[in-house]
């Protein structure tokens, strides 16, 4: 059976480059880079040149970019580094309620600790307005954090917009971004986009599950969240994973941003065309969102019923984030999303490898799925 | 030039196994495990199989096993976990003076927080006496953390006897061991070896650098350190590194412990019988310690100088820890080991790989060296 994998917010295949690298890491330069002699200094040079390659794709620089264990310890760090270091400056942070539980449950533990913490509500589509998210800022806010894609729905947050609000009041408050679903995708620089800290995810760019990265920007100060050894400047201790490392650099340069858009552009306008001729679908992303997510509603069809028909026709999506493991999802919960939509929804997101194949077969689900499973 | 790895208790070389299977799972089984559909049930297949190979290895239940990304996360998970857990039945830690940085950082760290932190100083060889730790623990006392091998001088300490204290006397004190330098190297079973939270590391076993482990005894209750998904039973959330678990599996199944130590016993009677010839040269392990490291002086020349003549001439060894970047090991100061002696020292450490032929290419080089460098 063709293989039509249409998963790839969940996570995506390694490329055979950074397959590659992380084995030539694992079985020819695999020294300690913290090690003290020459085979310790070759593996330290691999784990700078990622770093080189991570802050180029960034636009950031090298000495701003710590690598972690993947975007879920890139969102802790950032977040409880950041409201752990400031606090004595004010206690309150703003966020939506679309977040990625790594961020959404972090708020939580906040809160629990003491932090006020704000949850904006999207519109329909999992999106924030930039209003919402500026009127919530204060003198007392500390922390902003708002991803830019929604990996759910697709919906790009202000990320620009509310940065400069926070820059025009002359405020202190720092600013956070989960761009796990955004790195690889949009063709974004630090600088421009205006963030203090970004956070971004390996496996969602054909490098391997198990890394990822945290900017920081020069001058801002956040604290450790984990403690140990000298690594990544006292910032994330343990010794780096640099077969992960060296093969998230290889994806980073891999990338191109332009083509995937296209080819995934391409894929979801057929795909919502061919959608719209079906009565029973209603698309649930925002006509704007990134080209690489569209979520929609079968009417009448439970997702999980859905996803397992699909599945066992060789194609593989989602029902909400794969991260909730069946559980049902906050973020369509806080869109307001009626009930029989959010029961019945599915997230196809797509790769550069993705096909016109891929959404015929897609499609072809889709419909006999509608036949056969709705009358039950 | 040929190579003389002697540096593995800093980190080994990955088995071509354990390469082997990290490759297949990014390439072939690069579904998130956390997806619904066949393929994420496939990944969700292989990420068990691990945690059972694991969890057999340590004599533990897979249930027990915890998944992190290396020795620093487990143990920072394990300490703070507790401390956090159970912080209203006590305020007393004790530790020892002689902990890898991932423990001792960390409690520094809960010192700030407000806890009493105790740290037992070890013996001249790096070691502590069970009569040192068991004489700190009162009724306040909530965990015990002390590492079961010590990775600059091999010094093994004495867990079961603290674990048969602490039952004896009635506490509800829980008990830590960081065993990375004893997984795969002693034939312990955690059952036996009595301790509550065992860490473990795959790349001191021939796994890649960047998965570890932790064993958290059924009914023990600890915290999450971080928050997110609901990978790990919600105690280490984020999508999982599939490939590295699945390597460290594997390499868990390829350990022959008692092979493996059989090696390293005749090759550091024989390294300890040459060097005893050299008149230079004072032994700092203990003669009861781990078979896998021998820490020695050689007076006069400063450890650095020494690794890198070594090093030039293919022979890989280290200076104290390779986490220590340099900086004067904590461990060495706390065995009050002059400075002289401090200054000098030396780690070797050996893998199931390791031969009579690197122990000569060292000790040629700790001869040509004392011959040409103890001059300067």
């Amino acid at each position: 059976m063709t293989e039509h994998y249409l998963d790839n917010s969940a996570t995506t295949r390694v490329s055979q480059g950074a397959a590659d690298k992380a084995i030539e890491l694992m079985r020819e330069c695999y020294a300690n880079p913290s090690s003290l002699h020459s085979m310790g200094f070759s593996a330290s040079k691999e784990l700078e040149h990622a770093r080189d390659t991570i802050a180029k794709a960034l636009g950031a620089d090298s000495s701003e970019i710590y690598f972690t264990s993947g975007g879920t310890e890139a969102n802790n760090l950032a977040i409880l580094g950041c409201a752990h270091a400031h606090k004595r400056r004010g206690n309150r942070i703003v966020t939506t309620a679309t977040e990625h539980s790594s961020v959404y449950e972090t708020m939580l533990h906040l809160r629990d600790e003491g932090f006020e913490v704000i949850f904006v509500s999207p519109d329909i589509t999992g999106g924030v307005s930039a209003q919402d998210v500026i009127s919530q800022i204060d003198e007392k806010t500390i922390l902003v954090s708002v991803m830019y894609i929604n990996n759910e729905t697709g919906a790009t947050n202000p990320i620009t917009e509310i940065a400069a609000a926070i820059k025009r009041r002359g405020l202190s408050t720092l600013l956070h971004t989960d761009a796990v679903q955004a790195f690889g995708k949009v063709d974004f620089k630090v600088a421009r986009l205006g963030a203090h800290l970004v956070s971004i995810s390996g496996h969602k760019i054909h490098a391997p599950k198990g890394v990822g990265a945290l900017y920081v920007k020069k001058g801002v100060r956040i604290l450790p969240h984990t403690f140990g050894g000298k690594q990544e400047k006292k910032l994330r201790p343990g010794t780096e994973s640099l077969p992960l490392i060296g093969a998230f650099g290889v994806a980073a340069e891999e990338l191109d941003i332009q083509q995937s858009r296209d080819n995934a552009q391409t894929l979801r306008s057929y795909l919502l065309d061919k959608l719209s001729l079906i009565p029973q679908v209603k698309v649930n992303s925002p006509s704007q969102g990134s080209p690489f997510i569209l979520n929609f509603s079968v009417d009448g069809i439970r997702s999980e019923t859905m996803l397992h028909h699909l599945a066992a026709q060789g194609v593989y999506v989602s029902s909400g984030s794969a991260c909730s493991k069946g559980a049902k999802s906050h973020v369509l919960s806080a869109m307001n999303l009626p009930d029989n939509l959010a029961d019945s929804a599915i997230r196809v997101s797509f790769s550069k490898h993705s096909t016109h194949e891929d959404c015929d077969a897609l499609l072809e689900g889709i419909r006999s799925g509608i036949e056969n499973l709705a009358k039950r």
